[in-house]
């Protein structure tokens, strides 16, 4: 990316490995995330362009001398966020914090390739069990961050059997949480979001109730479908500040907002009334790394599907076009088959 | 209270029974809260006085017709907010939020007085098997509001054996949080307070680590102690904008900052930074009512001593005399004989 509307297809040198710690991992798989929109639409033009992509899933093709348990030929996801999981934010469940880790793209080479070089490898990759052209390769994609942080959203703020939920936003973040939220057994999800197509998608994920208003009438239609009182959780899945305004309007006294879409604010209105209400606001980048392994069965059996929110397969040629079809909101997501 | 600096004392009516619910209290002892001074400083000048208090336990002296439980003779303490303690939210411990509650003074009586009216009175007063002059009133009365904040942000933030705990502000609330995170096993706990009396008090509640520095050279301090990372939880007990800006810059990765202080701010400064790092903010108005059982024990039975924060007893004619010498940090907690 060399500028917000400015994504360009190059040929750079093939990744090889630079540290014993290092794997080479061919992609099969990339996408575009909600994030990348960010500064595609503002990034101030630059003479180096950025690398991107930060979500695949691919086969090794090389390791490095301090590697073990994984080899050529291992069909592997890697999440959003590159760790060693062996220190002690790692063993926390904290991989976005790891001491040694970082995120993709920058210097290093970015998911939407042909190839990237995975540093600490041996702790980032977690290695699937499904043939190259699986029929799940979708779903397991979403395990590198998009599900992952839906789910990281649901886990934060406390979902569970007795909790009623609201998601804000039917973007693929705001679909995933819904998907993480019922399979968490909330007693009920109501998604805020004015796209049918997507609350379409939505209701099939698991949402009991769409409400498209926003604002203050947002908040009311919320108030009016649970006896006045909000929802004991709010997942907050945009990013932006009213989305995060409305939150706490949704929230029931003493419940919790959970935020994970990258906020395009530095204030969060949490003024005395908030405090009066015991509202609790969590949430953060997601360490996707911290819950490929628990998600993955339901994947591989297929309880669960949240590579639907992919709605349409592009080539390495067609990234640019992805992009625009993400923010000019005719794509929902769409992933990358280089 | 007539306006910021004008505390009077005047003689009002008796109070009496109004509803079958109500009961009377005679007080024996109450306080002046660090939220009392707010108003101190800044309240508009108004004809009509407000009533203050609202920390206090005495004897019943009457009882309604729907009461049960509680006869006239029995000491009770007062949690600062009114509830029925019987409604969904009371249930589930928030009683500050309760269907049926509300604040002492405004319309109703405060606890700066001789006498109550005490609404909702047998789910707010909660019984004390000791005599009208005990020598633990002073710590019982702290079970009415400041001993029952400074733990509600301890538990709230999740202080137990293995957390450790940066507590924000020296005053009656912060020395209390101190000492509540000593009473639930907390690792260490640095308190951030300039006042060496009280700092020195709250080395005796269990501070491991005094840090007298401030804004950038405090966060610096509490990160040199901690190997850089700061600690597990923070309690902000001080309520301005710099104090919880202070927070977040004290708070490890994946941590929790609990705020009881009253917010004079509208608007949290957690931007990107610390979406990265997962911190969560949490706490709000204290439930008193929903730890007083748990906190009584350990009072009855001299375990812990939360009422040394008070270092000054005053009649209710010397009540001006109070609020001035809590304003001028003179005094840390003044308690009234009335």
């Amino acid at each position: 990316m060399y500028g917000a509307g400015d994504v360009r297809v190059e040929n750079v040198p093939d990744p090889t490995l630079r540290e014993p710690t290092d794997a080479v991992v061919r992609v099969l798989r990339s996408c575009i995330c909600g994030s990348d929109l960010w500064p595609y639409g503002s990034m101030p033009a630059a003479e180096q362009g950025r690398r991107m992509g930060h979500e695949f899933l691919g086969v090794v093709e090389d390791v490095g001398a301090d590697m073990s348990g994984l080899k050529a030929g291992d069909v592997v996801v890697a999440p959003f966020v590159w760790a060693d999981n062996t220190c002690d934010f790692c063993a926390e469940g904290l991989q976005t914090s790891c001491r040694h880790g970082g995120q993709w793209g920058h210097d290093l080479d970015g998911g939407q390739s042909e190839a990237v070089r995975v540093p600490q490898a041996q702790g980032t990759l977690v290695k699937l069990p499904v043939d190259e052209d699986s029929a799940l390769l979708p779903s397991l994609l979403t395990l590198s961050d998009v599900f992952c942080t839906g789910h990281h959203c649901a886990v934060t703020a406390g979902v569970g059997p007795r909790t009623t939920v609201t998601v804000i936003g039917d973007g693929a973040v705001g679909l995933s949480a819904v998907l993480a939220s019922e399979r968490l057994g909330a007693e009920r999800i109501l998604l805020m979001g004015r796209h049918k197509d997507r609350t379409d998608l939505g209701r099939e994920f698991g949402a009991t109730d769409v409400i498209a208003e926003r604002g203050e009438e947002g908040i009311a239609r919320v108030r009016d479908l649970t006896g006045g009182d909000g929802t004991h959780t709010v997942l907050e899945c945009v990013g932006t500040k009213p989305a995060i305004e409305m939150a706490f309007g949704v929230a029931r006294d003493g419940g919790v907002v959970s935020r994970v879409g990258a906020p395009q604010y530095s204030e969060v209105p949490m003024d005395f009334s908030v405090f009066m209400r015991n509202i609790t606001l969590t949430g953060g980048v997601a360490p996707a790394r911290a819950y490929i392994e628990e998600l993955l069965p339901d994947v591989l059996d297929g309880r669960i599907e949240p590579g639907r929110v992919f709605d349409r397969t592009i080539s390495l040629d067609e990234v640019p076009d992805g992009y625009h079809a993400m923010a000019s909101r005719e794509s929902l997501k769409v992933i990358i088959r280089p």
